[in-house]
């Protein structure tokens, strides 16, 4: 017989049916005893009242994986109306250790660390469950909405002869008889392949050794990262990730609203024009508002971030607010100035309910820029950038880009306390494992 | 003015038009020019024939950077029928030096390492663009077959604390004051996450340091991971992969039909069901008709694969052969061995056009067989695979996946004579760059 899902018993009332999963539960109500059957699409009740197929599951703890068949048959008083009766059993994976922690709770209850040691198990949670698919609906939804806009998707290597980007530390990786490191992003690439397709994404790991003990920080995470040609400035860029979120969260909301519920998560209010804010201007506001200083920083403070964040909110009504025009001083090299005010860029963040979601902005894009930029950051040896800027020699159009953090992004629209909740087998200063 | 794209002129005939993209050549016929513009869909021929707008072009050389304002015009003659009349040229980024090979020519002119050395300007040629969107269809059609079978994607670490999946070598990774390895595969970890979704797949980059100096073998390629439960053995994964193909090449056929024209590339034929040869009848075939007695090996050589290519074209006009069944003594500890014949194992090759394309097989599910393959391996310490068996000691059904290569998949589509030519920019024995 053909193994049918818990979803499906209710379009098969007074047949039998074989059934697979998880032994969910098991309740022993004297002569009466109701198994719940898991599967990856919900649970289903077994009403088991026979001494005979009580025996089957002797000394048997949950998650022992089942075949069950047995007659659907409607039941108003079992969990979605119909249960299972006269069930026969075929154990397919006997558990007989006790888990770590129950997964049949509404919550998962135990620590962090706890649940990250035994994550192999701890996942299979219907709250961590629902997370990680939102986790693929965002991926699938970055991808749907580019690839509408004329994008490329591209793989871009992750093991790099040089640490050239600047910025965040690297790993270094033993390479046969020499020394490569792992790739902080994969900035240089994808700005290359826009004079291949003018338009680019990726998705996929990126590694930073930066020996952060913070709860939003990891050191391997995944970044959906954009790149496009032919643009005015960062504006455009600005415009094109406004509709590239707005395309995620209207794909989380076709097709996962089930766990956007069951998570009780409040999609985020990402009207058609994100507000922007220019970023001298929000430290005047915080002066103004605070009495803080901070005119001169090169960055915003978490906490600044964060009441801009709710000013956002009540001004303009958006979970989402663009702080553009950071000081050249902390930008990477390539980035682009800003032609009226050079001492400032024509980069963004995005901050997503006070929090920074995004890094982006326009790129410098002449190949005498480059070779000036370089020199103006003191690299005299320009040999690890020979490639990268023979791209710029041989023309490249105006462009930018952005690079959202997948995690970061589950954990701002869900209100998780900790990155690491929002990612599967997370990597920090003290874990590799699972 | 809005700018258009090449593609674009024929529907704006009659107006003035701004265009933008690349000088791909310049023909000067004396009083008379004609500037090819290319973009990222086509390009349009540009007429030019006012000594002041040549002069605009005065030294500048191919891959130049320009945006173009002009009148579409219906010329009969003209590449497309429609050309681009009394231009207005901006720079937008100025070529003042020779590219190292052309690219305005139908083929590239240049040997592998110098292609490969240049590939960041080399990639822009026609073929090389049609040849990485065939490579982002096989992506987009592997994912798309998948999410419609119920399947969820998943992104697993990179780095892991031990080298324990065996065979390929791994590289070493310095990880703070500690070590790590890059993953050779994610295969634990879409096992593991079969707990969670049942059916699982992923993309993403694998590392071998296998010191191979191949025409097939590059040290860091894109793997397409599929795992899923509820099996009844090797046979149910086998005729996932049969469909996942035929998804990929359906997506592609109606998707790609141009790039397959460009690359005059023949699509595959691949049955509803591929055939299949148990792995010693295959032993059985190749003694017969070459009279080669291979019975005893582990592995098919690479010239009896190809040979076998060729007889599943003629016996079953198929592209696709599987073979299944390979002796287990070289196949991982995890594989599931063949309940008739525990010499033989659950596990397949499948042959797409004589070579080796996907490996896949069903797993070993239960906790005990873990440990006992484990035993039998002479493994004795089980610290570093503690996390990974926890998965089989709490409930993990019957299962089985596969891993398809991105690069192969496309060098055997076109019938390339070199991976590297299917790798956007290669990792081997001698290079990380660009």
């Amino acid at each position: 017989m053909e193994r049918i899902y818990t979803s499906e018993v209710n379009a098969h009332v007074g047949q039998r049916v074989r059934l697979a999963g998880w032994l969910h539960a098991l309740r022993r109500l004297g002569g009466i005893n109701f198994l719940i059957l898991r599967d990856v699409r919900g649970s289903v009740q077994v009403v088991i009242d026979t001494a005979g197929e009580l025996a089957c599951l002797d000394g048997l703890l949950p998650e022992t994986v089942l075949a069950v068949t047995g007659d659907a048959v409607v039941e108003p008083q079992a969990p979605g109306g119909v249960e299972i009766r006269n069930p026969q059993f075929e154990v397919l994976s006997p558990v007989r250790e006790a888990l770590p922690f129950p997964l049949n709770k509404p919550q998962v209850k135990a620590s962090l660390p706890v649940f990250l040691d035994h994550a192999v198990v701890g996942l299979r949670h219907g709250q961590k469950r629902a997370l990680f698919r939102l986790s693929a609906g965002v991926m699938a939804g970055f991808r749907a909405t580019l690839t509408g806009l004329g994008f490329t998707e591209i793989q871009t290597p992750k093991l790099v002869e040089a640490a050239t980007e600047g910025g965040a530390n690297v790993f270094g990786v033993k390479y046969f008889e020499g020394q490569a490191y792992l790739a902080q992003s994969p900035q240089f690439y994808k700005q290359i392949m826009v004079g291949v397709f003018e338009r680019v994404f990726e998705v996929g790991p990126v590694f930073r050794a930066e020996p952060h003990d913070t709860i939003r920080h990891i050191n391997e995470y995944v970044s959906l990262d954009v790149e496009l040609g032919f643009i005015r400035d960062h504006r455009d860029v600005m415009a094109m990730l406004t509709q590239v979120i707005r395309g995620i969260l209207a794909h989380l909301e076709t097709h996962h609203a089930a766990e956007l519920a069951l998570l009780e998560a409040r999609l985020p209010i990402a009207p058609p024009e994100f507000p922007a804010i220019y970023f001298p201007d929000a430290q005047e506001l915080i002066l103004e508002k605070w009495g803080e200083d901070c005119r001169g920083e090169p960055d915003l403070a978490p906490q600044h971030e964060r009441w801009l964040g709710e000013w956002a909110q009540e001004e303009y009504g958006s979970d989402f607010l663009f702080v553009a025009g950071y000081p050249m001083g902390k930008r990477p090299f390539y980035t682009h100035p800003n032609p009226a005010d050079p001492r400032y860029s024509n980069s963004f963040d995005l901050l997503f309910r006070g929090t920074e979601l995004v890094t982006g902005g326009q790129r410098l894009h002449l190949y005498q820029d480059y070779l000036d930029s370089a020199a103006a950051r003191g690299y005299t040896d320009l040999k690890p950038f020979e490639t990268y800027f023979e791209a710029f020699k041989y023309g490249m159009p105006p462009h930018g880009g952005f690079a959202i953090g997948l995690e970061r992004f589950i954990m701002q629209l869900l209100g998780l306390d900790n990155i690491r909740l929002a990612t599967l087998f997370p990597r920090d200063l003290t874990r590799l494992a699972p």
